[in-house]
């Protein structure tokens, strides 16, 4: 772990250096009492005015239109857990640094300082103004279903929980891809998934939504089925209904024999090689744990499995969140879409999946690389697309 | 009034142009998967564990030690009162413009869709962690009185209502130099005051502070004073006991009489020659209502005036905004300083006053413009310094 620990040293002497990672620009010169007079006062009143009159045009005359704020309680940060919203805000920088570079939207921290769902929708309802949409970011489950789905209600702008979602979305493009290779169809194949916080629970719904039929979600105790008493919450209620149709009991070694498809959110080493071999033929690895996944890819082969992902940047096929958030915003704001549905979630997958062309899918290439430049651009017209189809979108595609 | 017709209708045009004007950047570059390690997952793990071992390294690992708060609810926007939280954003995000312009600050508007003091405290009190400083702007009084102090009493970064402490720093630095001019003593003068609002009412302490002891505020209802029954709240309250102590009643044009100053806080055309007139000798007039002056300075001293100041570009001795916030805040956060008290607000009235030479020193002459250089690196010095000596830095000057 030499070079992780470098990796870290290296980290916070350049947050040092560059003390945090992120400015507010302005985006006019003001150089002269004319400039002052039409950037503020009395020139500003005017603006005010056309948004009186007129409230769409907060998108014409502000930054809202290309603000994302990053909001988050600091309640499930990286692998560091609870740490609070003070320490959370690196990371909501970073998020804001990669929202600028992958697709040019301006992105702002917001860490809440509060762990009550209903007090943080609250707050970041009546802060809205400045933005034009949410990213929730690195919040705890089951408390991040809730809030999202109540801060939507509250907003007519894209309330989006990344880790969630954006997560789904790569993962479900890269298992596209893999079950090309395997010649498997989604309808078909048993999915066995472990991890019930945000990512698993959203994938679990995406997988169903995109035509998966036989999905089984394991958490601490086990497998997850309708009726089970222990460890429950109404997310794992939710989808006990809807997942795991033959009420499969047991640990994970039970429940993984003859799947198709092994998807880990969990953690370190939860899958070994005696559960791979006993998966059916040309078993779908995703070991997306982090920083150490539920099975190392040379582990996981040895053991027979035809295609494997991780989370990593020193693997091949990393399902890395940049994949998604910024072209899936990017596009949601090109067309000032109200919200990002379960429409616009599937067509970034698609656009993503279909970056892999045939000529060069292999079980060691499912999914673009992070900084493939054709991602951000395909991901964000596909989302924009599907956006004016499914009616929320403000605006036609240009 | 064309020109000023002009100026709203090209504003709005420079607003659709940029659409909005701020931008949210990245201070640093993005280019590799290595960069991605350290900007982002995993790297970022470390400055977040950083602060949580030691909180106060939060200044130095993130962006908040320059980062400052555009607070309102858009309740007493410019002159176009309780417009909301959207149609305020034009206004805050120019201030935020204007702190980067001036002072080099990283700005970011919160419009907070409440009126409740106590709600709009907590809110802009649980997403603080991004911030080094709060500036409140154009919150209505007398609310913005107790916002502000509740805000201050949670937090230990400055919180500062620029509408009443900017104006306050600014105005009395022009005052000591017409003083100079007219050869009188702030402790001598009467002093009386038209407008009872934030800027009103901050002054008026801020003179007390300053050495003054006969200053009258008047509002719609005529002169403050110690037990006036109607039109009053707690901060009127406050002030009669501490102001008008010969307890004289009466509208402007009774208790204007023999006075050395008139500052106007108010409205057009509320001060008349027959009232200048009226004053004691040499009188010094700020007329400083926007954009129409109490009385225009060429009536004012047709009627015997000394020394006139305004609000406004197109007349010498500007009172403008842009000469106090931006070296006060940049003071503050160089020291990280907990808070912007009395003694550095006097600072940087002080280091105002002086940079207007003897020499240089005229009727015409009483404050320096808003775009002369030397104005916020004085500034900042002298409130630094001050913080330093009062107890609340954090930081030693460099």
């Amino acid at each position: 772990m030499n070079s992780r620990e470098d990796v870290y040293k290296r980290s916070l002497k350049l947050h040092k250096q560059y003390k945090g990672k992120i400015s507010v620009e302005s985006k006019m010169s003001v150089e002269t009492m004319e400039d002052l007079s039409l950037v503020y006062t009395p020139g500003v009143a005017e603006p005010c005015r056309e948004i009186e009159r007129n409230p769409s045009s907060i998108f014409e005359v502000t930054s809202k239109g290309n603000m994302v704020a990053v909001v988050t309680d600091g309640t499930a940060v990286l692998g560091l857990g609870d740490i609070g919203p003070d320490a959370a805000l690196p990371v909501m920088e970073g998020k804001a640094v990669l929202f600028k570079r992958f697709a040019g939207i301006d992105a702002f921290p917001i860490c809440i300082d509060s762990k009550d769902p209903d007090e943080i929708v609250d707050i970041a309802a009546k802060i809205a103004s400045s933005f034009g949409g949410i990213n929730l970011e690195d919040i705890s489950a089951p408390r991040c279903f809730e809030i999202e789905r109540k801060l939507q209600e509250r907003l007519d702008i894209p309330v989006f929980h990344d880790d969630q979602h954006g997560t789904a979305v790569i993962a479900l493009a890269g298992l596209y891809n893999a079950l090309k290779i395997v010649e498997k169809k989604l309808e078909d194949v048993k999915i066995v998934m472990t991890g019930a916080g945000a990512a698993g629970i959203a994938i679990a719904f995406f997988l169903l939504s995109a035509g998966a039929r036989n999905v089984i979600l394991c958490d601490r105790s086990g497998s997850i089925y309708e009726g089970r008493k222990e460890h429950m919450n109404p997310a794992k209620e939710e989808i006990a209904k809807k997942t795991n149709p033959g009420k499969e009991k047991g640990a994970l070694e039970d429940v993984i024999k003859g799947a198709d498809v092994f998807l880990g959110l969990s953690g370190p080493g939860l899958l070994t090689q005696d559960m791979v071999r006993s998966m059916n033929k040309d078993p779908i690895i995703f070991a997306m744990a982090n920083p150490t996944p539920e099975i190392f890819p040379d582990e996981a082969k040895e053991a027979g499995a035809a295609v494997v992902a991780t989370g990593r940047s020193d693997f091949p096929n990393q399902i890395n969140n940049c994949l998604g958030f910024p072209g899936i915003f990017r596009g949601a704001l090109d067309v000032r879409a109200r919200a990002i549905n379960e429409e616009m979630k599937l067509a970034a997958t698609k656009a993503l999946a279909e970056l892999v062309s045939d000529e060069k899918l292999s079980p060691e290439y499912i999914i673009p690389s992070a900084l493939d430049p054709r991602v951000v651009p395909a991901v964000a017209k596909a989302v924009a697309e599907a956006a004016c189809k499914s009616g929320v979108a403000r605006l036609p595609l240009e």
